[in-house]
């Protein structure tokens, strides 16, 4: 049967009020490819009725539980049913319910990161593996532009042998208990019930890790670590200083931070090889600045020679800024578009079979667990490996 | 009847390789507000099938002109049938759909400028007003937070009596004779036959003038001018100089050009008082600096104590960047909200009634037609009125 | 006889407080090639006489009149006397002393503007032609590597006939009537008696014109101009807005102002030609933009392959910024070489001949005086010429 | 008797085409207050001799060596023998003439790192402490204005206490093996016998640990370091990454390269408190970014309520860039009045007597050879103290 229609999504969390799932509703929606039909938005089923007719969804098709979504729209015929399953709740609740979709034939997308544990991420990873479902991650950060564009520099050799990776993400806006005036967002992710074991280095240490990877090609393989929780009366790290090494001889700096005051959401990275640097500013991201000893180069969204990749993640002229949301609608767009091409059991186009996976989320799961372990322990380097 | 539902929107022109169209689409998408349900894409039948094939829409509902899909929505069911129009075509094809879907019954959003003369514009504005229905103009760029901020700052008087504006829109794409090429954009917009009688000014001045007059809440009352056309065998100016003066005494300068070689799409604005001044650039969306003889201060979309319009046409927080589309959304959603309060007979929130409409579109005809005129005559200043 | 030795300065105005003769102090001092012997830094002889022993020089080297000055030194003998004369007095004390000390034997050098009025200028000019003399126009920031880099890519056909240039000089530190607090620098700026006809226009706007016509090696032939002054109270412009025509046919806007709020000195200019742009800024000044449609090349101060005048007007490495001091020494430095040269009977290096002379001067006083013409008058064009 | 004179300076090393003995007599020139009286330039008498004639000093007055030149200057009389040394040789070269000087009367003024050793700095700090005299260090970096405005905001809580430190020094000049090509500075800084034990860490890494302590006024106590070589055939670090621990148990990170391909000189901090941060980048010096999470404050040289060390170390108005000659310069201007002070013994102005000293030089010994060894070991932190 073609599939040449949108894609049905029925997303899990992501209620009135909810950060991160507007986020997921606006990037699926963007590129008009993939249709919100149904949602589980609260474990609250009157909450998640009330949502769920905010976003314009019939009352039967907003669940009470994530359980009883994926039965009731298993039981719909096929050409109403969803097509697949976005996951946008706290970290604890991320496995469970992916499990339960891909066991009823659902592919899942789902939040960073993956999981509330390693051990959950791997057993996670077991049953897409079983299943041959399709699973993406949202680490959104590699949906951008000129990240796919620094990717393909450092793959051709623009940069040569790579040699050093600074990497930073830092935030400012838990310099102060605020998760004690019971804001949402700080509430959970301070919270190691519900966050697991890492805070700053689990919620963006772990972006940091994976752009890194990403951009330079390169695993990291030993981790020395100093996390530090600065805020009286909160439980878990907010702020983590590593360093890496990587496995070509590379050596790197990373750091994040949730207490470096007045710090929005800075994430870059500055990449340099034997005759090349990189530089790269999530907070300006239709730049980037390519270094040699002989000058610096602006590269830019839409304008000159840019790669396949970078061109495909583009929406609009050079000069239009595209930001977080574009890049956060790639990832759905390269998912929805994938699984478009399974259904109709064609190739999927490489160009947009690329956004994350579960493997991307047991590493960023082993990152998260190795950083902690390194840095309560006085090993000055730490083997990482991501099993 | 209650309206607590999607927007369902028509759209005319935009269809496949249309930037414009394009880009219309994913900003009515973005919040899940609207909804396209169908479409005249060409003017050519088969190529107006293919493209609404692609947007997923059924084929019954892919037309083969305005006319017809003007008719044919018109005799579905209400519940059915779009509940407005949206113009995407070049210049020239503004005011005849614009027109019949009006005179049909169908409030319109429409791309700028709003026509191809002023005596057109001005005919539209008769049937705006005779018909009563919402009109909205996509002056784009008023719909970025940090402009919302700008003009609340000009209002509450943080910058005293303003004395100067700046305002700027240099691009360099059209430096060489792209239309030659038969490259799409180019060829209307250098075509006095369709973009009218100004190439630059028409194109991306008028942004200008509309930006200026939007933040500072200060009409101009004179016009000094030197068009020029630079590039041989061009039939439209494609840079141009104006001298202003406003009504409260200000100066200003304004300019535009299609060919400063490597700029993209550099709008920017400065605007200074008698105690502060202000500095915006739209390829920096999200960052607004104040400026006063003590210090600058940097203001960004989502940090600190913004005003609420700028808080309401924000959708991520600090540090995550929003541009052009969300900017472009924010005009769609706007227009979609205050679309639903009229069908629902409620006052439309003033918060989201904020987007251009007829009156800004037949100010900027005259501005381009009085620039032109100006530039043309020996006079030094030349009055600007919007009658 | 061989004039390996510093050459000698005496200065004429710049007593203790005066903010432009510090600048002209150090700016000679720099290099280790001028030392300062002598000076009439006040018209009040014990001021003056405070302001030498503050600078070091002995009592009778401490003039109370530069005609006495002029005289003392030429009774001198040879080898102690001053070499030449350094004029940092208000604009209306420029050109009698210039006269007097070239009448003497003195070259000079001396601040701009060059004159209190265009027949003064002409004056001066006369009397430099029959004398032979050096003079030297402290034009002080054509001193810049970046504009030398600049002046040699226009030059080199690098950005191809030049279309479009706009430059810009805005300040705020005069937004309020800040001369009525006896501020010095303000009081004789603001004075027509001491500044002649022009307020920002003479200040900076010159500074600007002088700018764009050294780096585009252009004429300006045709003026349009609105002079406002915003400050009640004031007897000059303080802002002033113009259109401009060159000899080529480029099209330019140059602005400049007193009152643009928070604004330091922020000195700019864009130059954009058939195939590629430059952008600089005074307050950036170690970096120069270059654009073309396929991407932007920042240009650096020490890095790469600058040419020979950048690199010749540059002292440290890259990355170590140089600054205003270093720019303004540049202009002493050269008039140092040159004069030894002469002195010397040698030809002068021509990358080191290189500073502003009578004739930029005239033709700065030119401008001034049909800016303000212009400006008053109702003719849309004014043509520029400096005869 | 009095000393209102230029302070009279001998500087050894230096010559002809050294980079850094040439920034040393800009520096000392820049305000008028400090005169080259001699210099022992080279070990090669005739060299020295060529170079002193370059900078207009008698043939008697330059020596073929340092030892000469100071027994020499010695029986001159007091009147006309130098006052003191600068010393701007290579590292290995610092101690043996400063002890010299020191043990014949002459205070000296020396380049960075302190000394080859850090048993060597301490032998020097005795002979400081025995003699009395005064001892300055070029850690040029702190004599920008927005550091001190930096130190002074740390000081007086306006951070609140502080909890991160990010310090960074950035070059690519060494990303090839670019000694083996005889580039003088490339040669004697990688080389051991010449640099001392530590290359990039020694040479730019001390710079960054005396800037991070400097401003934050908080001294390191714990250091965990990874140098690395990456240029092959090089003897010495050419990359180094640091985690740090300060005293009040803030925490920090550190790196400085010589292969950071493209950087030029970026040497940069961010420090962060409970309430606040800072961020200042050497290549920008006039500007200071003041940070809280409602907002970022730009402060600049010259505008606004600056803290007095930061107006006493700036030359000119706001908007006129100062650039690292000016910083520089602050240094040498600083130990000029301290030592005329010293001289008419009166009390020196504590605002001008402040300038690195003996004991900062030890100090950063102990960092270099510290870090160096923590890279070595298999210890995760190294204590780091400078006795």
């Amino acid at each position: 049967m073609s599939n040449h229609r949108k894609m049905r999504m029925g997303m899990i969390g992501g209620g009135q009020g909810a950060f991160i799932g507007a986020v997921h509703r606006m990037a699926s929606a963007l590129d008009g490819e993939i249709e919100l039909v149904c949602g589980a938005f609260s474990s609250n089923p009157e909450r998640s009725k009330a949502s769920g007719k905010e976003f314009f969804l019939p009352e039967t098709r907003s669940y009470g539980s994530y359980q009883e979504m994926i039965a009731s729209e298993k039981s719909l015929p096929e050409g109403d049913r969803m097509d697949f399953v976005s996951i946008v709740t706290p970290n604890h609740l991320h496995v469970p319910p992916a499990i339960l979709a891909l066991q009823n034939g659902f592919p899942v997308i789902c939040d960073k990161p993956l999981a509330f544990s390693l051990a959950e991420a791997r057993e996670l990873r077991s049953v897409v593996e079983d299943t041959g479902l399709l699973f993406g991650l949202t680490h959104n950060y590699t949906g951008y532009p000129m990240v796919k564009q620094a990717r393909e520099m450092v793959k051709s050799g623009d940069l040569g042998k790579i040699r050093k990776i600074v990497v930073e993400y830092p935030q400012g806006w838990l310099s102060t208990l605020l998760e004690a005036s019971g804001q949402k967002q700080a509430a959970w992710r301070t919270d190691p019930s519900r966050s697991g074991v890492a805070g700053s280095m689990g919620d963006i240490g772990s972006h940091a890790e994976n752009l890194a990877e990403y951009i330079s090609g390169l695993k990291i393989t030993q981790i020395c670590a100093d996390l530090t929780t600065f805020v009286e009366g909160r439980q878990l790290d907010d702020d983590g200083n590593v360093l890496l090494r990587f496995e070509n001889g590379a050596k790197g700096v990373l750091h994040c931070s949730q207490i470096s005051v007045g710090e929005e959401n800075s994430l870059n990275i500055r990449i340099y090889g034997e005759t090349g640097g990189l530089e790269w500013h999530q907070m300006e991201p239709n730049t980037l600045i390519h270094k040699t000893n002989d000058g610096k180069r602006i590269l830019r969204n839409g304008v000159g020679d840019l790669c396949p990749s970078a061109q495909a993640h583009s929406r609009v002229p050079a000069g239009h800024p595209e930001g977080y949301l574009e890049a956060f609608a790639n990832i759905y767009r390269n998912f929805a578009r994938t699984l478009r091409s399974v259904l109709d059991n064609q190739q999927p186009d490489p160009l947009y079979a690329d956004f994350p996976d579960v493997h991307d989320g047991v590493r960023g799961m082993a990152f998260i667990e190795t950083v902690v372990a390194a840095s309560a322990g006085n090993e000055k380097w730490v083997p990482f490996e991501a099993k």
